[in-house]
């Protein structure tokens, strides 16, 4: 198959958009630049000056065309100079095609500005990008697009960037070179214009999909398909001051916080952007005070709000950051993950780990805004995706038949998350908020119905706990622990067998496991839900389906459990003789 | 004068109370037993069995004799086996009265065990008592009562301590010895008997207080004189499981720690308690992590209690760990000074210092009990009692010229906080509590009529950071404080001069400072009122009193502000021309 290349002008997000792309099309990412620093061991600013222009394009001449020969249907990211040479031009046009990643310079411009003030918080020594050097960098740029332009014109397709969000220009660059991938829809239609609010007419807008919570002041949670670049719109509704404190991970930084920044500054906002190191060990008390010191050090006032952009840990960190500066600072969740957006985003719970348990510190505080964009779960892995689908069943079994249906009767496309499907996708993740919207109303702290939310957490968290949280992610952990409590409904009469089985059938066809394959024993399962800190008087409570849509938390016999457990975790033959 | 010589068993409770006598009287304190282990650097566990008993009472002899001839008018805490000699006791019938502090030897049991119990937890090796050794250390109890009660009798005075506040115990003595001190009231009508809820009729008992408090699910603040005794009554009214966690500070665990925990687990509960150093450093991170980990070491779990037993540094700090230990668990709020008893602990702050400022980190968290007994006030050190008439006064002049107008009126009884005024004292704060707790009603979080709690607090806070909080107590900065927003009310032709006046006598009347004779210059002062966490949109927002019970919130001309600031805290010659 052919190679795609992307060609464009420094900053112009050839780099992130060639990531999304490679990992949406699971095709193998090259970057040319990136290469030829590895080949010769320096920064490309240092070949430049101490070798000179051309002995740097000779480098990346062969580089290029190596790269072409010794791999076959990747993803390559040139760097802005390569089509100035006819040669590499060529060596393009006839291993596949070229996409020019137009951009306006002076966007370009801010994205390189803003790369190099995230590379100087993150303590890395910035690049010299030559561009950028003298009194006029802009006019740097516009010279060198001007004297390019022509050349990058060269390519087989278009695509303008100019600050969109990067999953709408893989989708665009991707219903382009394939456009008969998604046969049931044009093949722009996901992306409309760079401005959202003018849709073509082939492509119905959904519109936002907006709850309000009733507790404390109140907030709206809003599902909205491409909600992000409308994130100044609905800053702008919160009367907030104008200084916005950003705080995302480094997974997500660069797909999302140069277009953020960019809208929020083009409102007049001044966002200040922060990035923790991606994964579970950044919620963490360490990580925590590196957030206070930072805000603290910018003198961020009790008015002006933090936004976290993130999953899971982002959320529970920033959320818990907001809770306690200055005994509370607005928040605004911005869920990027589909765990986020229909669970962990909602319902208040913020917190960090401590070194003898998950979530042990921690307060319940209510953010001024949940925004939820589906479109950005576009740019997720695909089991990242996956074991969001294992809260939305479980709200299926504990409240809501229809949706469970409505999960049975989607699930093909729901597991392939298809763009085609987006009005389904922002109907169900707008449903489970409500779910738990409307379960936290009534019960905010836990003490009571809340517990529900549980179902399928006994077993789920004693699984991630014996496992050391790296084998199994929450959700996964959690599809299992909801056939875990279907079997011990079962056994114990109060679930049918059929239920039973739509339910693993459902989590089967989702793509969720429903049979456990590993290392950890039965026993140890065992002990670590009498560690749970959902017991309560010594007894775990089993929130234990009747029938899909209903609950209730019961405690049940020892013996039942230890029978289900042992069975569905298997009696490990050489504890059992210990 | 004569000394008083405190005689009886071991866990009698003679060293607390002797402290506490001590401080009352303003006489000098002297211990045999530390005397002993100072001069021969034994613990005497140590000397007893390395050399045996007739060696030991032949040093104790000697230390008494060289006590009693070296000093004047001392307070001497003998060891219970003093009396074993008659050289002994004819010696202190000589020179001066002996009280003996009778226990009941069960009683005394559990106050040895759990000195030792705190002991361990405080990480000291804990002293080997030789009558707790052997199998049954209630019998050698017993018997040690049994052998010397005769000798004991021999005293000029007799009072039983048994599990009686500190207070309550010092106040019998001090009426015993002192009969005229207080010659409006019965000798011992403050004591009563060991169960206030039995008082003698000269003791008109004070009906506790009761101000509930309509925040969230509500809770009660409890003004009651003597309520520290009635504990474990309030706690059983809140449904709370028998593990409590009690925590307090170096300073305050002596006095009332024991007390309570014996109250405790004569009502079924399980109290716990941990000791933090006394001190505003201990409103820190690694203080909070260390309270952190002894609950997660003990698996605290949600619905079990945190009681805070101390002065604002404990309440904020302890209260901020309820907040956020498992997003939150019960608080208890027992404050132990004035200030803390009507302003910290009344208004759901809670919160830590940050290396960058102080009450940086925290969070809004309402407690669900407040219990404030003013009968501990009587062991505070006067200048820390005076302190807290300051955000009384301060009340008085936001909200209240009935209130200011009653300290006036009794001024002199109050500074001197005299028993015999403890109706008052319950009266004036239960008033503040009520007027604090109605304002943080309409307000809680700050946002707007809250504001004006913070009258004298602008300068007062910039005071106490310019002069690096060691200084100025919290309460004298805002004396200090008033003193300056007063005047510049004034010359901005809001507030009368007789006004000024009336609140600048009263605090002075009250033994507050209202000149400034410090180091501080008055360009500190400006600079740190700009950086105060108060500021809004960068503009200092003052608390400026109209009359005596009225208030607003507004700006002023820099000018303004600049001259009342140097002409109070004086214009430094050096700062001026540098």
């Amino acid at each position: 198959m052919q190679h795609i290349f992307l060609t464009g002008l420094s900053g112009s997000g050839k780099s992130t958009a060639g990531r999304l792309l490679a990992q949406r099309l699971g095709r193998p990412l090259f970057d040319i630049d990136v290469l030829i620093e590895q080949h010769y061991g320096e920064r490309i600013p240092t070949i430049f000056a101490h070798h000179g222009e051309e002995y740097f394009r000779d480098l990346e001449s062969r580089i290029l065309e190596r790269t072409i020969q010794q791999t076959d249907s990747a993803i390559i990211v040139t760097g802005g100079g390569i089509v100035i040479r006819s040669e590499n031009r060529q060596l393009m046009a006839t291993h596949g095609v070229r996409i020019y990643m137009q951009v306006d310079p002076q966007i370009s411009l801010e994205r390189l500005r803003a790369q190099i003030a995230s590379e100087e918080q993150q303590g890395k020594r910035p690049e010299l990008r030559p561009m950028l050097a003298g009194p006029d960098p802009l006019a740097n740029l516009l010279t060198m697009q001007a004297t390019r332009e022509s050349w990058y014109q060269e390519a087989e397709y278009l695509c303008v960037t100019n600050g969109r969000p990067v999953e709408h220009v893989v989708q665009e660059i991707i219903d382009m070179i394939e456009p008969t991938r998604n046969e049931n829809e044009h093949a722009a239609s996901l992306i409309g214009t760079p401005e959202l609010s003018e849709p073509s007419t082939s492509d119905p807008v959904i519109p936002p999909i907006i709850r309000h919570v009733h507790i404390g002041d109140g907030y709206d949670t809003i599902v909205e398909w491409g909600g992000l670049s409308h994130i100044a719109e609905h800053l702008q509704r919160l009367s907030l001051p104008p200084r916005v404190f950003l705080i995302t991970d480094s997974n997500i930084h660069d797909f999302y916080a140069p277009m953020l920044v960019a809208r929020l500054r083009a409102a007049q906002f001044e966002p200040h952007v922060y990035t923790i190191p991606a994964g579970e060990a950044s919620k963490s008390q360490r990580q925590l005070n590196a957030i206070y010191d930072w805000l603290v050090d910018q003198h961020a006032e009790r008015r002006e709000a933090l936004i976290a952009l993130g999953g899971g840990v982002v959320g529970d960190l920033v959320g818990f950051a907001a809770a306690t500066y200055l005994r509370g600072v607005p928040l605004i969740q911005i869920p990027t993950s589909l765990l986020a957006q229909v669970d962990s985003a909602i319902g208040g719970k913020t917190g960090i780990n401590h070194a003898k348990g998950k979530n042990l510190i921690g307060a319940f505080y209510h953010p001024r805004l949940v925004l939820a964009d589906p479109l950005v779960l576009l740019s997720l892995q695909t089991r990242s995706r996956t074991e969001g689908w294992a809260e939305i069943v479980k709200y299926g079994i504990i409240l809501d038949a229809e949706l469970f249906a409505l999960l049975e009767a989607h699930a093909e496309a729901l597991r392939e998350f298809s763009p085609a499907s987006k009005a389904l996708f922002c109907q169900i993740i707008a449903r489970c908020i409500d779910l738990k919207v409307t379960i936290i109303e009534e019960d905010e702290r836990e003490q009571g119905r809340r517990a529900i939310l549980n179902y399928g957490h006994t077993a789920g968290h004693a699984l991630e706990n014996a496992s050391g949280y790296g084998e199994w992610l929450h959700g996964e952990a959690v599809s299992l622990g909801m056939v875990v409590a279907a079997r011990l409904a079962q056994k114990a009469g109060l679930y049918a067998s059929e239920d039973v089985e739509r339910q693993n059938n459902l989590l089967t066809a989702l793509g969720l496991p429903t049979t456990y394959h590993g290392t950890v024993s039965a026993q140890d399962i065992l002990s670590r839900m009498q560690l749970d800190k959902k017991v309560v008087g010594k007894r775990v409570h089993w929130i234990m389906p009747e029938r899909i849509g209903q609950v209730r938390s019961m405690t049940l016999p020892d013996e039942l459990v230890t029978q289900v457990v042992t069975e569905f975790f298997g009696a490990e033959e050489d504890h059992s003789h210990a």
